[in-house]
């Protein structure tokens, strides 16, 4: 069965406007990434919106969360800012879905030369495969559980919630 | 515990001689690629060659596997060129070890643009930190059991062999 | 004789901040491009500011030419914002120096993989070493005297003024 | 009167073959390169070849002369391996037409990143605008006359003869 890859936006596919110097969103780099990346799987994509995740509202997480719970896959890969991946994941782990899901994103964007997104996605990729059903968040090569993950703002790096 | 990462070469760290316009070997890319891929693995790399995998003699198949059996480690990413990888992780497999080793590559040397290599090496280090004991080959997006791959030379893409 | 270069900032030297997502100058790529061009013109790199040339105010023009009447060198390229390039053109060229002064830039950032920076640097440089004495902009290929040369907004193309 | 880009090939043109790992030619990259230098002179460009240039012979030398003396423009760049490229600039100034010809090529080949192609074309474009009728090599940011210059095959770099 394919894998089901659901875009909402984030750093990944954000673009350069040449004419006003501002980020902005055209179209996602997924098709584009897996070429690059001479990825043989089977993979479905949707995009369900190509936004910045400062601005995903409670809607929109339901709409991620409720995609994932009708897709025909129980593999799925969600593409997503980083500022609020850890809120999209805890919505999703919350659904409790008999299922595989893994969030990732890029700090920098796909189309500026020194993007961690194509790394970021072969992971996630890669996760999605081989983890037992659960919410991950891929980031910095490493996985979390939807429960215990925060990106730190100092360092833009993604890390377990300090123990209680 | 860390990962071990060994270096033995192949497509993934070529580059062009502008002197000469030839392709040869100059050091490993691997700690370049991880941080551009904003990695927070613990990694330890140790380089046993830098050689196109058409190269490597017995020999050196004995010393990537003595290296692996050696390696105080139980998670290993071995690096290689792609035309014999399937070689190496048979000779691998057949070691039989109480790890989870995974064999990557690339199509195109991770110096020019267009190349598969960030993309494997993410799916190669995740792939590593979840499947169970055992000898894989990460190529593709996808990864295969070392008694069933082959490198199809038409295509240049990694996949079962036939079934006899 | 070196070649002068004044950098004064623009999009050219614009980097994207991880952090924050935001746009922001961190230091002149330059030297950096100029090593990728296997430049070996000497030149002499002063860096005068490094803002958004829509901040730039008159006394920051003042400084630019300032700063090119005093050079040692009669060959100068100023390194610019495309937004205001042809104001302080205007302010060069009205200054009447007996110099050959070639301002250039670029409309996507230099560490944006898909930039005109270094198509732009290069012909800079080749129309500072064969134009007679004057002040002229470098853009899309081809130069314009400084008193014939606007942006036009829409396209982000510069072309010569409308005849009156 | 449009530019006119004579291709022959050479290094600016190669690619990398991910079947065998061999360097070839499968098309020009010219246009590609000016659209990424947001080019908006008018050029007319030829493949004439498209071969290394070691293996160039003086019947090919001579299709580039023959080339450029039939062509309407009277402004001519000649895209070239690095290596006979002064030899075929000889039989061009020999030919002593009343045109401005500049060869210019690359050491790194353009799709590989790190390549000084796209630097060059703009400064050759740049000189074949802006000097006089003569036949120049544009190469490392400078150009010279075809009876004075000479690959330094040390270093790579093109300087003027030794005096005698």
């Amino acid at each position: 069965m394919p894998i089901r890859i659901f875009v909402t936006g984030g750093t990944f596919d954000k673009e350069y406007n040449e004419l006003d110097g501002s980020l902005f969103f055209k179209q996602t780099h997924l098709s584009e990434m897996l070429a690059l990346g001479r990825s043989r799987l089977e993979v479905e994509i949707n995009q369900l919106m190509l936004i910045d995740s400062l601005e995903m509202t409670e809607a929109d997480r339901a709409l991620v969360r409720d995609s994932c719970a009708s897709a025909a896959e129980d593999r799925i890969v969600v593409t997503h800012g980083t500022d609020t991946m850890e809120q999209t994941a805890r919505v999703l782990g919350e659904a409790n879905l008999p299922k595989t899901i893994v969030l990732t994103g890029a700090m920098i964007p796909y189309k500026f030369g020194s993007s961690d997104g194509l790394f970021n996605l072969g992971s996630a990729l890669a996760f999605v495969q081989s983890l037992p059903h659960g919410v991950y968040v891929a980031m910095n090569g490493k996985y979390f559980g939807w429960r215990n993950v925060m990106k730190n703002r100092q360092t833009g790096l993604f890390e377990p919630k300090r123990p209680d």
